[in-house]
């Protein structure tokens, strides 16, 4: 199958303009869509060591969530030289899809929404993160749904009782203070990853009760789902590499 | 002891010239410093929790590490009316030593460079934050005296093999992504606080090996030193409100 | 009658979308909205001596025209201390309609082109704020007026022949020199407050007639029709504290 | 006396290094400046009445106080072309000392603190501006003085009894808020210009006496004295034009 | 004619609502709009050379493509100096329509996407700049016209075989970096002005091939077009000045 | 000799800290500095066309004045990918001295500076760039060296008389509009690259003249000076491969 066919498919689910601003999405590093691809690499990270196995495993297009650069460079040395260099040299395709595959439909969000049977779900913001809707079980089956689907032992700020709350969630890093602040007024719980101190302490004062089912955690059940999404549309080997 | 003596005591240890710019250390709540204190209260951060609980212990001068706000507000509703309330009707100040007490002489990196016995010390940063030195035992010894001061079960990037390495240590929150970027020309280990997802996938590029002892754990270790200080020097009760 | 219901009826006079941006506008300090409110305070500004008497006279919700703070802060020391702590110590609500006052229907700029009677009266601003129509009296005429129900000694740049000129008015601040420059397009006449020194000299370059019957005169008269609107609405007594 | 021969006593005096960044100081107006000037003109502002009388009058250089222009222009109509207009057919040179000869040794700021005879004189701000002193006498001989040489009816905010207090002068605007909340850490009574609302709010709130001897009158009582020294110091005709 | 009644054709013809954001288009330097033109000059620059011919020739209306100024000043000496004195002592209206008559229909690109016969003819940049369509002819055609109608020798960059490729014209200055970028994706050959180092390289790797007519060259064309309009229109004798 | 070897010898000559501040100098592409370095290339520019030169060549260490980007970027693909690519592949680093080889000693600048042998140098910039000096022949002469070293048909603006003038040199793109008003007040002639319409136009209006040596021409002749140098000083072939 060729690149830009590939492409197409993830752009027909995830379509760019969905992206938020500034976001890297699309194609990464790559010159020559036409080329045919055989086996086709999903991961989280465009880390070194997934590019690493991609090599080893013989990747020629490489799908991951995150972009390869927030922060654009003007040098080509360490550990991006060596990035590019493996892409480079092995003919292998990186291509983004991030907050246009948290957003889209049955995207990363939705995969939260409907593991967690959400009932009359919105989006939690108007760029289209997040999910918010009833869980219609009590706090500890909340829980017991994290353990098994998005990690083992998820770090928990407050506590509800009784069934029928209000839960919030959205794949990766969505538990800064003002995120903390907004989905106060939006929700009794809320589920996402990488909670650090402060953010802590708010919620706590706020009332609002946080789940940290982790950045990985977060995302990773999502992409599971895309992947095999992707497995039954295209027409070559489909690999994970970092989950 | 009068309010402005205690004060004073709190400057000479930890000097506000010190504090990076923009941070906001010094007085944060209260207006006569010639009021009679009775009990001293000492805190992370001044959380409601906090602030109640230095009402209910009749706490008249509050020493907090972390300022009540970072960023400025022009109204005063919710949970910052509740605070401010509580400490204004019971006449209680608030005073917070923040980078200035993580910075100076015995401050609370200092304390943690002292705990792992580092040689050669110095500073991490330009701006006095951090330490950086020879670690003469082994990751594993490192490790245990993690769990047994800081934190029961810190989270670990990497490992490394042999005695004498280089660790840098830094209180509080220490892990974005430019800190692990310019601490992995400094140090082979570094531990500090509040580890999230791209720093640690960075940190493991790098071959930085990283240790987080929590934002709380890497702070409150500093801050018992400083209150034991101030027991000492202060003529009225000292309690600790959240460690 | 509870405070929310007093601001109802605040808000359906002068709703907070009429604002213009970055107005401080809405509560100002408080909590419990659903507190019974026995007597309702008005005045043009929240200064100390204004909530001292509010204090001194068993206000429990304090109505002024200027919010609290323009610029915000993040120490509570000082005047702002004092200020804060009455209003909490004595549970007084303090509430601002600035802007949208002036703008809304009937409001202070309202107030004002009614005063003098102006005909074909539009916006001074595509914000809402100021009104510029026909006066159709001369300008001794209107100097009586001014003299009569703003201020007593108004200070005068430049002077009229004959009647029906177009007059501009603007209630508070209206006499920064882009101000001056932008009315010398649209009216003969101006009437606001604050006037200094350069913008009397290009209002004498530009040929525009300045009143300046002061930022208080302008807006109290407005501001006591808006005191016999709230007399008429609110079910408790009320009272002006500052004019 | 050349053009230029003026300006290098000028220059002596108010030396254009002491003017505050960004101040527009200097030669606003001119190219040649070897002309031959037969007659100085010296106004407060280069307003459009004071260019049109230095032109009746046969000036041939005109020194203001203010500059041209505050905010850069790039197209030439209206009021800018009138002046510009008159001073180029009729070659006259236009020049301005502005906050250099406000800050300058024996300039506006000095010539207050010698009329109000300040002892133990500082600067009151660090850029050179405005300046600090005892006044010796009673709040009522301030103002008689004040009455006598600066304006008719000062503005008076707050009182102050006895003798010997510190004593703020600054020519021009000095009134705006921060400079309210600058000032009454400095002094007990401030005399300064332009005065308005929010700032006389303030200066009670905080207890700051402050008398509103007008831009005018405090910039013009300095610019008397400036004006007989270039008196004696140049060798030509000198006129005043706005005062 | 009246100075508004040319000012009304201009306006008709290039409307200044057109001009991209920030331009300075309309009345440069003037005032009596009133007075009565006997003599239009016309000139793509105001230099100081044009200026003084204009005085020369007796021109009372000066119309030129670029603008007096694109940074605004607040000083008025030198070259500036002499400019506006000129044209205020001898009663010349100076009036620029730059980026309006560069976009607007039968105006600079249009001149030249009909001097190159251009078929399919669409703007070049959404905000009206530029035009883009079918050359029909070869590269040697194109260089022919070029050479006749625009610059003896212009500077050429590439090349390309055949007949039938896309051509992009822009006036004046087309040549940045950024416009060598958009532009290789819309054309394959392209037609401006001031062409530097950095976009030659830029423009050889891209495959985008260019034509340096100059700015002076490919703005002449199409400003003598613009001439020709005037001499029908207006009521007054009308001279070039610059080309 | 290993590639950090040659950078050594490089940054002996042009040491990184005379770079101006934002400028892109030193290593540009490479990881590994240990490696044996065979043929060393030189470039004005690292084009695409160099850099297939440079890998056509067997060259493993690429020298350029220009850097390879200046404004940074997050993606790579196109023109950049393919530099990237045969850059990487073929393990050939890339190293560029800008603005530091322009200013240092004996570097481009004073390239210039001697070509003209110019009398009592100073720098033109407080920041090294560009020199300044007496030129001791005629234009004429001046031309004459200009066409033989730098430049076939140098582009001229205005003319002057006599011997023994000012001249400015500045390698590369010296042409700006403010460069341009800069150095009318410090020389009588001016020869550096790139020049544009704008500042053509300001150079005549001021009565500078102008020397257009193109921005290729005036950097060439000090880098085959540089070339003269490395060859003497590293061990290891040199070619140059766009000059
Ligand atoms: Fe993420
Ligand atoms: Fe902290
Ligand atoms: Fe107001
Ligand atoms: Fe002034
Ligand atoms: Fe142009
Ligand atoms: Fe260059």
């Amino acid at each position: 199958m060729k690149a830009y066919e590939i492409i197409e498919i993830i752009e027909n689910f995830a379509p760019k303009e969905l992206a938020i601003v500034g976001d890297n999405v699309g194609l990464q590093v790559g010159d020559n869509l036409d080329k045919e691809v055989n086996k086709l690499g999903i991961a989280l990270d465009p880390s070194l060591n997934v590019i690493k196995k991609a090599k080893k495993e013989g990747v020629d297009f490489l799908f991951t969530h995150h972009p390869i650069l927030k922060n654009p460079i003007k040098n080509f040395t360490g550990i991006m030289y060596e990035k590019l260099k493996i892409l480079m040299e092995n003919d292998i395709i990186l291509y983004s899809a991030h907050t246009n595959l948290d957003i889209c439909k049955d995207g990363l969000n939705d995969a939260l929404a409907e593991l967690y049977k959400l009932k009359d779900v919105e989006n939690l913001y108007e760029n289209g993160l997040g999910r918010v809707g009833i869980f219609e079980g009590s706090f500890e089956e909340l829980l017991d749904i994290t353990k098994k689907y998005i990690v083992e032992s998820p770090v928990v700020v407050g506590n509800i009782d009784g069934d029928n709350f209000k839960l919030a969630v959205l794949s990766g890093y969505g538990l800064s203070q003002d995120a903390i602040r907004y989905v106060a007024e939006k929700a009794d719980v809320y589920l996402s990853g990488d909670l650090t101190h402060h953010s802590k302490i708010l919620a706590e004062e706020l009332g609002l009760v946080v789940v940290d089912g982790t950045h990985y955690g977060t995302e990773v059940y999502g992409l599971r789902k895309f992947m095999d999404y992707l497995k039954d549309m295209v027409d070559c080997e489909v690999v994970s590499l970092d989950f």
